[in-house]
């Protein structure tokens, strides 16, 4: 017996080690990494549409390395840990289709006929006020409600995209920046050639693989444009490859003014004069019959849809729900602050799951679930990114937001999908992440100088107003 | 010269010590007040429409004394001031139709067509959970998000209106609280006949000038009210002289059913049937033709719009622009929360200048000012109340808000009516005035205790989803 003793108890203590080694296995975070995101409601949007309860986000650099149960994140050790419990984890909200500088125009002139306010305001406003230092400033204001809101990405159409990636690359967002090109004098250049010249030395500067920027050529509409204008521009995107940004069956005037001009709708005119390609983005895609949706499908055109523009403008009603059952990839765009007049993607994603119900008369249409993959994977792939955003999956970038889901307006809170689009609102996002770097965190603003910008704003707005007197 | 220097000096104290009473006079406060709000740009909505830069609003017990300019505001010795330079004072926002309680219900079911979301989902869990103790839960819950939100004023209708009442007299706001009738069991009332004599209770108890609460009597809706329900209601309201609030016109499948019953229009059965009358509330009134205007404009109905409801039940767009021209007044509701889902009046106004602008492709349509004025003074006109509220005005109800309009989303800011409409949120509220008593300060509840009704809410919550289990 007295033999026995020694050896069970050898036993025992090697049975409590093993058992401790492998309990210290789980628990002692062995894989370093940046960023962990723990205990929120992770909203993957992944093929599957996984939500997990009490999920995490692992980063690593500028991409997410793992995603899954915060039970099982015990292995990772991380710089910077973000506690999310009760918020929710979501993908970045991509805007399809904006005009960053202009949000110094915001409430400049509302209420008017297009043409008025287009002619009278907009237009006069541009040509006396746009400049390299204005489109700074206008987009260093809009990149700080972007990532207040939660934006992460977004699709520009503007004068000196150039001054426009710098501001953006400082504020950390990711963005598809497309130089207009147009047929009449801009601010930026006196003839579309010019225009053509100066999108192709910006296209040289951020084509090889800059980490936000993805430069575009954006030839400005079929109706301010012409036929050789937009075949020059389709050619500067495939000598490069990038994408091509356009507005494309607006309003009805757009239609009238094409069908006069060259006998076609302006979907049909955009193909025959071979606009569409690789990576077209179009936006607002409102006129749009029937027999369109194909040719839209055949060229993998994304469409950036914008409710709220579309309804303050009266531009019309796009016709989503055949779009969408036309396999169209379909993304929210909030337009120019001048037309809206918000950059905000929450009021989006509300709006476009409730005005296609009321047009249509169905209120099944376009449900909460639909309407933030708009906002999210499918925006993704409306702007043909899908292979690097809008999903948190592992090996996609980083770029999310934290949301709470909390607020006595959004309780009791059955539904996480109806929630964030029928009940969040853009105050409601805290924490912003964009490559694997936090832009804003519980609200703070991490890249952007808010009182610079408030100042910089105040000087253009006295500016703006002293040159419209003249 | 020595004799002169004397007789110089005395004159020039003299005029010293005038001077310095002149001044002492002007500034020393002279007049006591409760309350004193100043510095902020005040916007009257009174006749002219009146925009203060730099103005004030003086408060004694309940009423407005004074409104003026801040350099006229010396005179006034208030035991409370609120420094409001940079914000904007608005008159309390008017929510003209909603069902507070249904606060708990919001996200419980969405995207259905009308009867499987009414019949599946909203009837039986109303059946197996609503009871005085759930009103009261949800309508803390409301009154919490109609604070936050700027809304010092509401027109509702549910069942146990005694119970919604004492919970909105504790929270402070004001309400016309209608006792809904209806021709099936209700929680509250197994017959119509019950119902109206709980609704007369109900009445006896708040009709002699209650501070906050107006009570009424709202019959459902013509489909689910026979005509001697609805006679009833009518002779109930006028024999107290209090509202009456019904739904009216709201979607296709009412108008279907009443032309059977009937043979007539909503409308014009309803009229039929002698339920419009002094003081009457409709809600919705989408389904409404061109000869139906007169009828509603001859009885002095108030219309409550609601924009965003109308949009995701699908019911249809209301015609407000010909009721507009029709001189017919009208409101902003949210109707509740789980058909909406929020109670926030500022994206009402933002959806309803938008909606009917595509609606009828017309840019100029209901404009900021418009959208604002069916939020505040039309508002008070359509629940009868503009004597007494709806503007900032001598005399008038101390009902008033201190919102933030220099966030950096709503600047600019070139036109203060297109900013509070189109870029200004309910985060936005800091400050809410009701009767003059402070309800809320810098965004901190004064009256409601948030961390107590979180914790109701979810107690609801789950007893909610157990229910519709079984």
């Amino acid at each position: 017996m007295t033999t026995s003793f020694p050896r069970f108890t050898f036993v025992l203590v090697w049975l409590l080690a093993a058992a401790l080694t492998l309990t210290r296995g789980q628990t002692r975070p062995t894989e370093a990494v940046d960023l962990l995101v723990r205990g929120g409601t992770v909203v993957t949007m992944d093929a599957q549409r996984r939500v997990i309860p009490n999920g995490f986000v692992a980063v690593r650099g500028s991409q997410i390395v793992a995603v899954g149960d915060t039970a099982d994140a015990g292995r990772y050790r991380a710089k910077t840990v973000i506690e999310a419990g009760g918020k929710a984890v979501l993908p970045g909200l991509i805007n399809a289709h904006t005009h960053v500088p202009m949000t110094l125009f915001r409430g400049l002139a509302d209420d008017l006929l297009l043409q008025e306010w287009l002619t009278k305001f907009i237009f006069p406003a541009e040509a006396k006020n746009v400049s390299r230092d204005m489109v700074r400033a206008g987009t260093r204001l809009a990149c700080l409600e972007l990532i207040r809101g939660g934006t992460t990405c977004f699709v520009d159409m503007y004068y000196f995209e150039g001054d426009i990636a710098e501001v953006t690359e400082a504020a950390g967002l990711r963005a598809i920046l497309g130089q207009t090109i147009i047929d009449f004098p801009v601010p930026d250049a006196l003839t579309p050639q010019m225009g053509i010249a100066q999108a192709e030395r910006f296209i040289q500067k951020y084509r090889s693989g800059h980490p936000l920027i993805t430069p575009a050529v954006a030839p400005h509409a079929p109706y301010t444009c012409a036929p050789e204008t937009l075949a020059a521009c389709r050619k500067l995107a495939d000598q490069y490859g990038v994408p091509l940004v356009i507005h494309l069956a607006e309003a009805d005037t757009e239609t009238q003014t094409i069908l006069e001009r060259y006998g076609k709708r302006p979907v049909a005119h955009v193909e025959q004069v071979g606009v569409f390609g690789p990576r077209t983005i179009a936006a607002h895609v409102v006129q749009v019959q029937a027999n369109e949706y194909a040719i839209l499908k055949k060229h993998n055109v994304g469409v950036a849809h914008c409710p709220q523009s579309n309804m303050k403008l009266a531009a019309g009603v796009a016709p989503i729900p055949d779009l969408l059952a036309a396999g169209l990839a379909i993304g929210l765009g909030t337009d120019g602050a001048a037309s809206n007049n918000d950059l905000d993607l929450f009021e989006e994603m509300d709006t476009a799951a409730k005005l296609h119900k009321v047009t249509h008369r169905d209120p099944t249409l376009v449900p909460a679930l639909k309407a933030l993959e708009m906002a999210t994977i499918e925006g993704a792939r409306a702007v043909h990114l899908a292979d690097r955003i809008g999903s948190l999956e592992v090996g996609k970038l980083a770029d999310f937001i934290v949301v709470d889901i909390s607020t006595p307006r959004q309780l009791p809170n059955y539904n996480l999908y109806s929630t964030l689009v029928y009940a969040t609102k853009s105050s409601d996002v805290e924490t912003v992440v964009v490559h694997g770097k936090l832009l804003m965190r519980d609200r703070r603003m991490l890249t952007l100088d808010e009182a610079s910008i408030r100042r910089e704003t105040a000087a253009f707005r006295a500016r703006i107003l002293e040159s419209l007197k003249k």
